[in-house]
């Protein structure tokens, strides 16, 4: 089958490779749509981050270098292994993509999965991945999504990641949350944050951006931090209160600040963005005016909250979608789009057996 | 009466005042003692920071330089105004020193008073101070102790921001806890955390300061990060695992870095000290281990359940007792001692009848 293989940086191959066997407690999946996220372009520009590197494998999935790419994944069912009772061959799923220690409990009630020791991608650390015509996996990482379209359903994944950046922050309904920045996982954050009933306000400096915000209905206000004064616009949005939440989606230190500004005393601002580099903090700001500032990093037990959110039509993923792409497009087309234009382009599609 | 007047940087004096007059809903206190805070050090050496200089009046107080320094009290009800039931002369008591604007609910249900616009302190902007013979306060600021000998009375202040910092850190019995630095706030977040039954490393690079830790009997492991690896040595305490909370007792930025390393993921590090200057922090260990870093300030409704750890002998405050002094000798003795001695220097008390 045809499968996107990550070797080095800048080194990004489709090749033909053998087709997984469907083993005991797993399900195969024809893969339906897989989208480009942020972290495979860090893997192509300045990787490899999570790869594994040639020679030096993943202590759980015992590979390295070359690896299939994509975790952002829907698919069909068309195989189940042994003891494998509650999916059927045609069912609609999405994969939670995780690769965890085999003593790790990733049921329910720990809610610490994903800060386990050694955690890493299916996608991203070997067990296959996304950017490829077939995908088996273990039945625990396999979600149903019913009705869903299947295009709609490759986005659960990095809706997951605002999902739990949302459950992490403590937002509730009434509140008034900043986002900073409209990126894809801002936007989608935005969109959780609507259907949770909170207010939004995003701060962003594209304008196109903006826009985008406000054609998919996620937010409530827009502010270009380049014109206004972020602080003082929030100040009046609120009676003078502050944001009750904020949203740093951008790795950006002066979005850190105008956050930290911008919220209320006793206000919690959650980091979502992965920052290359150290931040600044004025620690006075966070001391006297008791600001909570929470790291959140993927998502746990969050997936079937996502699903049922779309399922119910509170988060709408259609305008999310900018273009579908076929497999041999995706490092000329596809990282070309998010790199180059990545002011129109939210989230690419790539469809692999196209 | 005689009184340390603050009236510029490296401008204090003792000087000769009008006693106040104890007006309806307040109460008149003759003062025991007055413990000296590195706030009020800092009022001396680079300020004023707190104190409303000259002509620049503080806003509910209307007061501005000079005015009485010294806001950990303790001392005996001389006198009560009109509606005062509840308490009567002769009775000890320490000081809450907060002014508030007066449409704050000060109530026990409201949990952020202390984050009110225009909040500031009694014996720092105004409303008089314990470095004085007699203070008159609002009802509300006084919090009778019982038969708390005074001397450890005046220690109630600075145990209440330790307290506040130990509940909004959400540490719990049985929980493994950090505290970088054995300062005065940090030994007393020591005393605090043992008296919860959480278990408490320090990491302290003077041999003093340690030493006291263990001596007070606050401290189950003092950590010298000169000779240790802070991270690695908690994690032999740990079987692993990291602290569970850690909290920021220095404004120095390598502790910082230390407590980020040393916690488990998930964990909370909660910052008391105040930061002359931003603190460069690396976001990915605040994102990867979804670390929470809290900021904590003074107190709210804090100075009760202070009271009752030390009355029930949970806290024995007498070990952070370092010495008296009068009234005259409070530069040349106090700020000296505190300044050039600070290894072994913990809490100089003033008693401002000698």
């Amino acid at each position: 089958m045809k499968a996107a293989r990550y070797y080095d940086r800048g080194d990004i191959r489709i090749e033909d490779i053998a087709e997984p066997t469907v083993q005991p407690g797993t399900v195969g999946i024809d893969v339906a749509y897989c989208g480009i996220c942020g972290t495979d372009l860090h893997e192509y520009l300045d990787g490899p981050i999570f790869v594994p590197p040639a020679g030096q494998p993943h202590p759980v999935s015992g590979e390295s270098a070359p690896v299939t790419l994509g975790h952002e994944m829907s698919g069909v069912v068309y195989a189940v292994g042994e003891g494998v009772e509650d999916l059927k061959p045609g069912d609609r799923v999405v994969v939670e993509p995780y690769i965890l220690r085999p003593e790790v409990d990733t049921g329910p009630d720990n809610s610490a999965y994903h800060l386990s020791p050694d955690m890493n991608f299916i996608g991203l650390a070997g067990h296959g991945g996304g950017l490829a015509e077939k995908i088996v996996v273990e039945r625990r990482w396999v979600h149903p999504v019913g009705d869903i379209p299947l295009d709609e359903a490759a986005l659960i994944e990095p809706l997951s990641v605002a999902y739990h950046a949302f459950e992490r922050s403590g937002a509730k309904a009434g509140d008034f949350a900043l986002v900073g920045g409209a990126g894809p996982i801002g936007l989608l954050t935005c969109a959780v944050l609507k259907a949770m009933d909170v207010e939004v306000a995003v701060t962003e400096l594209s304008r196109l951006r903006r826009q985008k915000a406000l054609d998919a209905g996620v937010a409530d206000h827009v502010i270009d931090p380049a014109v206004s004064d972020v602080a003082a616009e929030v100040r009046r949005l609120t009676d003078g209160r502050g944001a009750d939440v904020a949203f740093e989606a951008t790795s950006v230190n002066v979005v850190l600040d105008a956050l930290f500004d911008a919220v209320r005393p006793g206000a919690v601002i959650t980091v979502i963005s992965i920052w290359g580099k150290p931040a600044s903090l004025d620690m006075q700001k966070l001391v006297l005016k008791e600001v909570d500032l929470r790291g959140t990093i993927a998502y746990v037990n969050s997936h079937p909250k996502t699903i049922e959110l779309v399922r119910e039509g509170r988060v709408d993923l259609k305008p999310f979608i900018t273009r579908t792409i076929g497999l041999d497009a995706l490092v000329s087309e596809g990282f070309d789009t998010l790199i180059h234009h990545n002011e129109t382009a939210v989230k690419v599609l790539v469809d692999p057996r196209s």
